[in-house]
């Protein structure tokens, strides 16, 4: 994965990431703007499956780092995504089981950052997050996976639950976090897996839960509700690295 | 714990402070100012064995937030501290046997926060860390701990490694995470203990490792150095967990 700048403005420059094949996460353009370049530039991002916001100026105006941004401001990924197949790919020339982190709609940039670190150390394969809603791969991101980045690829997904079905089709089991699971402890993470971890407030969906083949419960003691998103998937993801090792 | 103010200014309002018998965590005091009220204040300062710095006036005005700061700034704690002897009480009440998490100089204030909230789910009886040169109750603490801070105890000492040589002569036993000890599952962490942290950048210091029974290695594969330190206690915490789940 390469560097990359995050702010592009303007319809030369904005045009210009596209062609380049530049990985961009997010497109603003302003509301009611169809001239010819816009309408390029959309059809560009449309190609490239990329989510586009139509707002006001007042929003452009607001986002805009150089003021000079006519209309369109794109936001491009500080790393380039991987693919799961990337992930697969990398375990099998390892020869290990594929172990791979799904995050169902983790928001925090902090705390994506501290999970592609938390990965790497784990031993995963790698993280697949969504596209739509998710934090992407912004500079914040970059700075707290603590150069993890450079080494565990991230992957972009248009539907998770999609990707996990398909993926159980080649043999891979589903674990996702939930308070209503069995403990950590007594479930079978070994083999193929996917650890699934919700968003910081409510959680792994209905939808992705339902694809998921166990449930597991974290045992928690206390008086409040959740342990922090990074921290509950160190402790889920280093159960799984615990009974690799007694394999 | 009761929540308090965070910035106090002024000297009547910093002396005011001292006599309510809040909780400063630090004191700024304007460097060669030695007037009847400063005096007093500085005084007041030493008896509660807070930490003081001698700081210029750019550097008052810096941290000033009303620009009134007539030479003098305390940070006071949001939440007041607990001794560890509180802890201890805490235990015995609940028929448990003593589990605390030690801070060897966490310098973040999201770490420290999110590590608090750890401590109330993994069932431990509180968090000690040391007076000097590590991160306070701040307001980012209370909020990165999720409302922990309302049941978790904190304690504040002035010499970690001689807290640990008197809890280790009433029957505690210390465990500190480092790279180089023995993989943390193969430990028996069983019974009275503390689990020792380092400092986000350098570790465990050797002092305070030294007087630990136990060094635990969280087993790593992968390309970068070390987890982030909130994972990290999380993860060796529930290892605790897992083994008293067991007993």
């Amino acid at each position: 994965m390469e560097e990359q700048n995050l702010t592009i403005e303007g319809r030369n420059a904005v045009l210009e990431a596209f062609r380049s094949g530049k990985t961009i996460d997010k497109l603003f353009v302003l509301d009611g703007c169809m001239d010819g370049p816009i309408k390029t530039i959309l059809r560009e991002a449309q190609k490239g499956d990329v989510i586009i916001n139509y707002v006001a100026k007042e929003r452009l105006d607001q986002i805009s780092e150089t003021g000079k941004h006519q209309g369109v401001i794109a936001y491009a990924a500080a790393y380039s995504y991987a693919t799961v197949e990337d992930m697969l790919e990398v375990a099998r020339e390892k020869g290990e089981d594929p172990f791979i982190i799904f995050l169902d709609n983790v928001e925090d940039p902090h705390n994506l950052g501290a999970i592609i670190r938390t990965a790497n150390l784990a031993g995963a394969h790698g993280v697949v997050i969504p596209k739509r809603r998710a934090v992407g791969l912004t500079a914040t991101v970059v700075k707290a996976s603590a150069g993890a980045l450079n080494y565990t690829p991230v992957a972009k997904v248009t539907n998770l639950s999609q990707t996990i079905q398909a993926l159980k089709g080649e043999g891979m089991w589903f674990v996702c976090a939930d308070m209503d699971g069995d403990t950590m402890y007594q479930l079978n993470l070994k083999g193929p897996i996917g650890v699934v971890m919700g968003n910081e407030g409510s959680g792994v969906s209905d939808l992705v839960k339902k694809h998921c083949d166990l449930v597991a419960r974290i045992p928690m003691k206390g008086d409040i509700d959740s342990l922090n998103v990074s921290v509950a998937t160190g402790i889920l993801a280093y159960e799984v690295v615990r009974q690799r090792l007694q394999a």
